[in-house]
């Protein structure tokens, strides 16, 4: 299963989980494995906390202290950092599937890491049974 | 299969190789895809070397010169630093099986990430059949 | 399925697509998951931009500014960097398999994280219906 995301500034995190969810529901898989892909090499799939949006602010605040935008790099799209922070973050992400939802923790959602936005991006939902 | 592991530290690499060992073994499986994951936001799940334990404390010394607890953060929770460190290392760890065994490196281990705590935590192990 | 593949410098980035590729069709899987494994502590498997190989190699910069290798380290045989950038890319990546081939997004290649070479290196691939 497949869906876009619309990513409105150049750094974001956006919290996909609902639509994960949805994925989960349309598959009729009750107990096994979701993983969400991202076919992009500038943005990434991380799961963190859902609850306070200031967790995925610090997040990307300490990414781009840790990988300044300004570099120095040899790849000349001004984008390098946000090709870094994708491998750091990784391009997908791995759920269980219990009693056909997600199983997911308390505090738990999943996040499309935007890099170098703002963008149209697509994520892949892919289930398998256990 | 879920299992519980008590903490004792604030930040530690707790050795999981020998429960997750386990689970496959309980399973039944004996080719596919064994993932443990880590339900909880201040704490993740990786595989390096479980020989010398020299080797999780340096990474948890190096997560902390790269992300120090001071911040600056917004979320007002002391424990910004661990969200961070939590998707750096990921949330879960995929790893083979063959033969009805975790088909691990010789050096590999199976670790819990702890960087908030000391606290009881809870891991699951899924299994998927090639 | 598992292959070799020889790393000639301390540092690279190998590009395995085709070798994954490989692996997918043989196994005769048409959708599901293909799971890349990399059995070692001191080389990962990691996602990204295949097209402009200057990628790479600011990954592998950037990765150096962030995790000297001078340290310091408590892991005695000079490698203890590697281990943290192994953690910090993972041990192992998840592609969807569409139609019997890796879905991969039209800028994305599979690499071999190498950052203790020159060695040889095994990967793993294996591959769960859907």
């Amino acid at each position: 299963m497949r869906f876009q995301v619309h990513t409105r500034q150049r750094e974001a995190f956006v919290d996909i989980t609902a639509q994960v969810a949805e994925a989960v529901s349309a598959s009729g898989v009750t107990d096994g494995l979701a993983v969400v892909s991202c076919p992009h090499t500038t943005a990434g799939v991380t799961v963190n906390e859902a609850a306070d949006p200031a967790v995925a602010a610090d997040i990307i605040a300490a990414l781009g202290r840790l990988v300044p935008r300004s570099g120095p790099w040899r790849h000349a799209e001004g984008n390098a950092d946000a090709h870094v922070k994708a491998s750091l973050m990784g391009c997908s992400v791995t759920v269980p599937v219990e009693g056909g939802a997600l199983a997911l923790g308390t505090w738990q959602g999943v996040f499309l890491c935007e890099f170098d936005g703002p963008r149209q991006r697509s994520l892949t939902v892919t289930l398998t049974p256990r």
